[in-house]
């Protein structure tokens, strides 16, 4: 299957800015794009990129909106939408996510978004804008689609803020675990669940 | 498989204080535990609370530490332990935490907990202290016990903290989301995660 991975070149991670630098946050979101792109190593990913970037694999530059340069890329073809801050997801999680039947298939991600899709109806269009997987739910009804859920933590687990990176380090055995070990980040125990804490070199 | 499901009774779900009373952290609290009950139906769970709590299964009052009161319930018998603030699991999601092979299966949760264990090794102890998801598969590989993990995004979210809340809005179908949106719960969209408020009647 066709899979296509979109990556926000431009500032990315901005919520995580508070523990690294705006050099620091791109070269960590191309560690979760490279971690994200091996586990797609049996399938021919597509990066779409709103700005150059340098990956593995080939990549197309387009700048506008997320939503509008992924529909352009939708057709007849079934494609996936993998997004490129899932550094958990392994080969047999994308196994599990392409295998699952359904003219779109949804893996939800936290606070509402979609961070995984498949598409395998024609008149079927994104909108990541919002709560996108209450959306796509009721797009993919709308056009008389059937809908599947994969019920992930790999793929439900993007990282966008802090909290996030606790599960990186936990859980993720790539190039963004290493990346975040090599730049100080360790896990803190606190009464409740743990914290992603930043040590600095002195 | 016996399923044990502990409940802390006393001032359950302290982290959501912000938003509702303690005699409303309690009836949540309650609302979650039908949830858990519910999808365990087919199977014969046993809840074992700090303090009494009325329940429809049978119900164990152990006041001791949650690591103790479970430790004590092990033994030669498979035991499965699922957390009771689990309001996104269903039938299904149990079904295929029981059927994961593997003398020790771990249900990863968000921050480094274990929201639901199978135990099928009588040598293994808990530890929910700290990070439990890595002591747990740490002490499995010291008692020479197999260690498997279920991917499982509605086991992965358990419910501490106010933008969990937003996980039940969006894919809670039972008495936990019934009883937020009776409460006032709605989703409020952002630039980024969509966030939990509680509307308060005027």
């Amino acid at each position: 299957m066709r899979v296509l991975v979109p990556f926000g070149a431009r500032d990315p991670k901005s919520r995580l800015s508070s523990l690294f630098s705006p050099t620091e946050r791109r070269d960590l979101a191309e560690a979760m794009l490279e971690d994200v792109l091996a586990a797609l190593s049996d399938h021919e990913p597509v990066v779409v990129a709103n700005a150059p970037v340098e990956t593995t694999a080939p990549t197309q530059v387009d700048d506008r909106p997320l939503t509008t340069a992924v529909n352009a890329r939708l057709g007849e073809e079934p494609t996936a939408v993998v997004m490129a801050d899932l550094p958990l997801v392994r080969g047999e999680t994308i196994a599990r996510l392409l295998d699952t039947e359904g003219d779109v298939v949804v893996a939800p991600g936290l606070g509402g978004g979609t961070n995984a899709l498949v598409v395998r109806d024609s008149d079927f269009e994104t909108d990541y804008h919002g709560v996108s997987v209450r959306d796509h739910r009721e797009r993919a009804r709308a056009v008389g689609a059937t809908v599947a859920t994969v019920d992930s933590y790999r793929l439900g687990v993007d990282i966008d803020e802090p909290s996030d990176l606790v599960e990186v380090l936990l859980h993720g055995e790539g190039t963004t675990s290493r990346w975040l070990r090599e730049h100080g980040g360790r896990i803190e125990t606190t009464d409740g669940r743990t914290r992603f804490r930043r040590d600095r070199p002195k």
